[in-house]
């Protein structure tokens, strides 16, 4: 088997591993870095060749990375990469490829999560898979009949800026009424705060900025309101996404993963009861809807399974 | 070449055509039935393979046919038409084989008329393209990567029923808050009668019952301030939903046919302005949005080029 690194690039560090199966790597062969998110692209990339380089014990025989922001993985070109400081058009794929000398397959980070669940995880054995991966903010990738889907521009499978509500909150993104902007770790921290700071009573009044989404996910499981009520709006939020999702696109099954999994207590029954508002029951019928099984993980072991889908022997 | 017809089955009439090519039919070789629509499946089918023997001269050597209601392109199993009477789970694939005499293949009208625009129309030269015919309901077609999409049961592409608000009209699916519920055909009719009937001021007050989409759109375009909004909002709510599909989906181009096209003049603009609420620019730009090239006969087209697609020589 060819010596391929799989590298997971984030806002705070970078892990490398060598790949030992098609959605496996060596626990023995794995590299980290602090990412030196405010020095530009060559000095990230330069660090991921560098545990890229370290992990595999030498020059691979190739790489694939996850980055986090749109990209296009046919150019090889990153359109922006919000925690990374100068990355606009970026041709990351090059610029890699010459650090690490090796061929290069960059791919958006969440699409890479998403591609391993389907390889190894919830979405292992379907054809048509979608993946959520729900944190700070909401991503996703979708699997077509067996390959990921990029879409026209690359950037395909952005799930969390799709409808919600026509005068709902605004997103990260700018985007007014989506899903993001109801349903999301910031979001669900942020419509707590606006309501506190409106009046509404709540157990968290006295917490002020301190406010977190596993700080409301405690008062909700404490009974307090306030709390239950911004997470039965997103959860409702996400179900009825899923059930637009499954009309349009019918998948075998839709997985949830990212953060607000530890979150699945107080989400999944809203999420289960508002799919049925929108979907069709005989498409609802064929999708499974079920947390990620791979958890934070998800991203490296995607990393690893895109080089070796990307360079076979 | 083989003699293959294709028939697009609507609730009022039965149209058969023999292909002469990819998407393309003989003018002088078409027969037309009047659907037996209360009569249930076996009549109607029956129609059917008399229009397409009429239409062939004889035997045809294969069928397809564009059915009004979620089916299973691969089972053959229409789950349900509610124009037509007694069409629940109706193997209509089989029932029509048995009366015509030849191969036969079944798919949803949407889903063919969809397919028409992207051999022979706005869809032309496009991998990924979705359709959207936005008439008394609103449906579409997805194709990707070249081929027509029917996801995991068979009914994918149901775009009219995707969310847009949370608190939004319900559907004649009895969802609330799609899509279909704001901005098709009978939504802008009733959204109309709803305002009056809750004292709103406008021109068509004198109406009562009598208000159609197209008496709306005729308001609209005399300067009638409910009918603009009315009109305004429909157009907001598809472009917030294109928007969606561009982000989930990044097609290379939406078309939009059907009745509504008729009051393009008033849903476009608004419709082009919300796109940009909810689609990520790079995805935006890669997509063309526009009106479908083939008008009311994109039905039967579809039909003809799936004939000659799933019956090649």
């Amino acid at each position: 088997m060819k010596r391929l690194v799989g590298i997971d690039l984030g806002g705070t560090s970078i892990r490398a591993a060598v790949a030992t199966g098609p959605a496996s790597y060596d626990q023995e062969r794995r590299a980290h870095r602090d990412t030196p998110a405010t020095d530009g692209p060559e000095a990230v990339l330069g660090a991921c060749a560098e545990a890229a380089i370290e992990a595999a014990g030498g020059a691979p025989d190739g790489i694939a990375i996850g980055i986090p922001g749109p990209l296009d993985p046919r150019s090889g070109i990153v359109f922006a990469a919000p925690h990374l400081k100068g990355w606009e058009g970026v041709p990351a794929q090059r610029l890699l490829e010459q650090a690490a000398g090796c061929p290069v397959a960059i791919h958006n980070d969440s699409n890479l999560a998403g591609y391993a669940e389907w390889v190894a995880g919830t979405g292992q054995g379907t054809r048509n898979f979608i993946f959520v991966i729900a944190g700070t903010g909401i991503g996703g990738a979708l699997v077509v009949d067996g390959e990921l889907y990029s879409g026209a521009a690359g950037t395909a499978a952005e799930v969390g800026h799709t409808p919600c509500g026509l005068d709902g909150p605004v997103c990260g993104q700018g985007h007014r009424g989506c899903l993001e902007g109801m349903a999301s770790g910031s979001a669900i921290a942020n419509r707590t705060k606006v309501a506190i700071a409106s009046g509404e009573p709540s157990s968290l009044r006295d917490r002020g900025g301190d406010i977190t989404t596993a700080i409301v996910a405690e008062a909700a499981r404490a009974g307090d309101d306030l709390a239950r009520r911004i997470f039965a709006d997103a959860g409702r939020a996400l179900g009825r996404a899923f059930g637009g999702l499954i009309n349009v696109f019918g998948p075998d099954a839709i997985a949830i993963g990212g953060g607000l999994v530890n979150t699945a207590d107080l989400l999944m029954p809203p999420l289960k009861a508002a799919i049925g508002e929108l979907a069709f029951a005989v498409a609802a019928q064929h999708c499974r809807v079920e947390p990620a099984a791979l958890g934070p993980d998800a991203g490296l072991v995607g990393a690893v399974a895109w080089a070796v889908r990307r360079f076979p022997d």
